[in-house]
């Protein structure tokens, strides 16, 4: 077959997935937010058929036989049409390691699980979950021993979420931003009374949340003509096709985070997702280089973007005009400092910025251990309190408030905690390049003007899709290799500058 | 195989087949309420990828071998189980009659005929949309004459929506109607000025509207835990699963029967969706028996119920204390009569309950004679209005007004216009049956209490889906065949006591 043959011929596959994949992405998306509560079972079933006529597809003997066509007729680099086709080879080689009844059973593996996670975590008794959890850990292991690595079984899962990363290279980096976040935690120890988030608790009423977080979507960039926003009970991304992108945040009246720091971390991973090139439209490309790098433009734009104190120069004015009482008297620089603090938490979802990663090193060193069969999942809770302990300082009460707070093991996801960190540490790599590229940006934000940010992004990443892996796309762009150091470098900026230290 | 293998492989088939059109009916439930207006062509896309798929599904050599080995070892008659297979094998052999090349070319011709529809009717201008109509009324007869017919090519297309029935039975059943309703018209004809509806287009606020007709939708017994309202621009209801019903309405503050009677219609619709037999879930046999006697099951509580005098002894106290300035001083037998006036009009989905059937025969005659080739598209516009004149005694001033009014032959729905009559016909007999099954069913109404006729409607027809033929139906419920006699004897009856002659 000629190139254009296999393209033509890969093209038709992937529109036929990309389209499944968008229809069970709107069953799930529907799921959040409109569907009636009496409907749980059907749509299940509904989204199961869809995933496997998908995984049929993808496998099917017409793609495995393209897939070797391409292994052997194109060669490395070379136009975004040649690592198009790569990657369909590369996608079409993975689902095709795992045979269709392991992923039947870990399809059905994943629904109790998650049945007994609910339960557990409403109980707050591990050992609820425990069970289903170890049938989760044994068919994610078989899983990836099938995909295959070179040194540690669990590179496999982590290769899932962000291509190419291995344990080997992420030890160092996480064991780096582990001490360097303990050190830090340290240095403002002396200092925290000097800032406090009192005025983000006050009552702020729903509707008018959920208007001044849509003002802010839109105005950073959100296009909302191939965009919405609804309300779910935790917020997500979803997207059916780049003109098709959906946001949902949650509200609490005596909160002023959860919907607005949700909503502009979401529409982060909703401009990612509005941004691919269109010839990549209804192909693999379409998708983001890696979670880690969707990670970092969701990250991004909620942290290094919205919670700079140049952001609240622009966005506090009409902040105030929706909650003038409540906002009275605060300046730029103070609400800056409340959406700042620094303290450790026990939950991951509302911890700051900085002790954050912790949470994220913790299952990291769990995961690793459980997949690598040197931890039993009975363990789980008394070393995941330890490691709190020691690296926070605080003990959870209770396993709810622990080991049993996150989602992710219940639907298999070993491998993908550590993508959050990931985007941190990319996304103050970005921000160091962006500072760099474009030196006059901090007067561009503080004028409200983001269009500049946007389009760099764009240009630098959001434009090539899947088609580059997350280290060629940071290398690309930054022209170094991953590391924790800007991160550390940011983090400590912000904190002498919250803390009034220097 | 044994009739347990045959029933355990169609099962397999089938709930494939009923996730994709699930899939597909949220992709079309979804465009029409929430999604993003920059999305449509990725939509029309994914669209056709799930129902290609459904389609190679249905038609695959096991569903054929499936279809083939029931033909020959279920005979007539039997068992649910036996009326499932056989309801199969005919799906099966219908759906494998049109090769995929006219499938897709139909689809091809359609998508451009609805957009060169909106264009003529936006310009009403005939010529726009005479073309693409005549592309589809070729395509429309090639596939009757592959379905295959007896007596009537369009009898091929009637069939589709409405099993069994031929233009040889509707013909006299339709001139008797057109007859009846003329005589009607005239027998009111002096009396005309008893009635009026002005009430009826005062301002109604949105939201009332919209509580008042939910309330009772879910009054009659439209269920919210398996089922939800939104709004749209055209009413309609769709299901995804006995569990996943959905709504919508459309809301005019100028006019208080839009919203209103709209949601009553679809609830009918939807309660029927709710009601199959749990053991034809993800089977074919969760659908209605017909587009017909869907259509009785919507008119039955939105005409029958919903416009009868008992009906509102009961409604309109509650619909006063949303509206008290507007419906001051009005009696239940005035608002009766203000939603009973009978007008030939020139849009049928305003016309009232009597001139309503002469839009449909006028419909029918004309597609009757496009299908069999006796009459070119060129000379529809003079047709509809000649027949206007003669039927109903006014002349549409334009196109939008006339010929170009309906969405359904811009989606090539020949065929599909005579179950809104074929509705009313059985809404009419099934009311007779009602009212000597349960006699004191008017005192129950006056009540608010709908139970018994719900109860009674499920178990006669909802219960048994697609299972029953239309006419299975119909003789099995009322003893007798199709007939028009019912609904003009309940015609005149409330005519006379709308304009109080009697």
């Amino acid at each position: 077959m000629s190139t254009q043959q296999l393209i033509d011929s890969a093209r038709s596959v992937m529109s036929t997935v990309k389209d499944l994949n968008a229809a069970s992405a709107l069953l799930g998306w529907d799921q959040e937010t409109y569907m009636p509560e009496g409907s749980a079972e059907a749509r299940a079933e509904q989204i199961a058929t869809i995933d496997t006529l998908a995984h049929q597809h993808i496998t099917s003997n017409v793609s495995r036989t393209l897939a070797d066509d391409i292994r052997t007729s194109v060669s490395d680099g070379g136009t975004t049409s040649d690592r198009l086709l790569r990657l369909f080879a590369r996608e079409v080689e993975r689902a095709s390691k795992l045979p269709e009844s392991l992923v039947r059973e870990t399809s059905r593996a994943t629904a109790l699980a998650q049945e007994s996670w609910k339960k557990a975590r409403i109980a707050s008794d591990f050992s609820i979950f425990a069970g289903d959890l170890k049938k989760l850990v044994e068919l994610k292991t078989q899983a990836a021993h099938l995909y295959g690595y070179t040194d540690n079984v669990y590179d496999a899962l982590l290769d899932l979420y962000e291509p190419g990363i291995t344990v080997a290279q992420l030890k160092p980096v996480f064991n780096n931003l582990q001490k360097g976040t303990t050190d830090l935690l340290e240095y403002i120890k002396p200092v925290r009374e000097r800032a406090n988030d009192a005025i983000l608790y006050k009552k702020y009423d729903s509707n008018k949340q959920l208007q001044y977080a849509q003002y802010v979507a839109r105005a950073i960039g959100f296009n909302f003509t191939t965009g919405r926003v609804d309300v779910s009970t935790h917020p997500f991304c979803t997207s059916f096709a780049p003109t098709d992108v959906r946001l949902t945040t949650r509200i609490f009246e005596d909160d002023l985070r959860s919907c607005l720091f949700g909503l502009i971390h979401e529409a982060g991973h909703g401009m990612y997702e509005q941004g691919f090139a269109p010839e990549l439209t209804r192909t693999f490309g379409a998708d983001g280089a890696s979670m880690g790098i969707h990670e970092s433009q969701s990250l991004f734009w909620e942290n290094v973007i919205a919670r700079s104190e140049e952001f609240w120069q622009w966005g506090l004015p009409l902040l105030k005009d929706y909650f003038p009482e409540q906002l009275s008297g605060v300046s730029a620089f103070e609400f800056y400092k409340a959406i700042n603090t620094i303290e450790p938490s026990l939950i991951r979802i509302e911890a700051d910025e900085v002790t954050y990663n912790i949470h994220i090193i913790i299952r990291f060193e769990i995961e690793e251990q459980l997949i690598n069969g040197s931890l039993n999942v009975e363990d789980i809770p008394a070393v995941w309190n330890a490691k709190m302990k020691e690296y926070l300082g605080i003990t959870p009460p209770n396993d709810a408030k622990g080991c049993l707070q996150d989602i992710h093991w219940s639907f298999g996801g070993f491998g993908y905690f550590p993508s959050y960190t990931l985007g941190k540490l990319y996304a103050a790599m970005l921000r160091k390049q962006l500072l760099s590229d474009i030196p006059g940006i901090s007067d561009e934000i503080r004028r409200g003007h983001f269009k500049p940010i946007l389009a760099w992004l764009r240009e630098k990443i959001h434009y090539h899709g899947k088609t580059m892996t997350p280290n060629e796309l940071i290398v690309s762009i930054t022209g170094r290799q991953l590391t924790e150091a800007d991160f550390l470098d940011y983090a400590r900026q912000k904190a002498e500058r919250v803390y009034e230290m220097s």
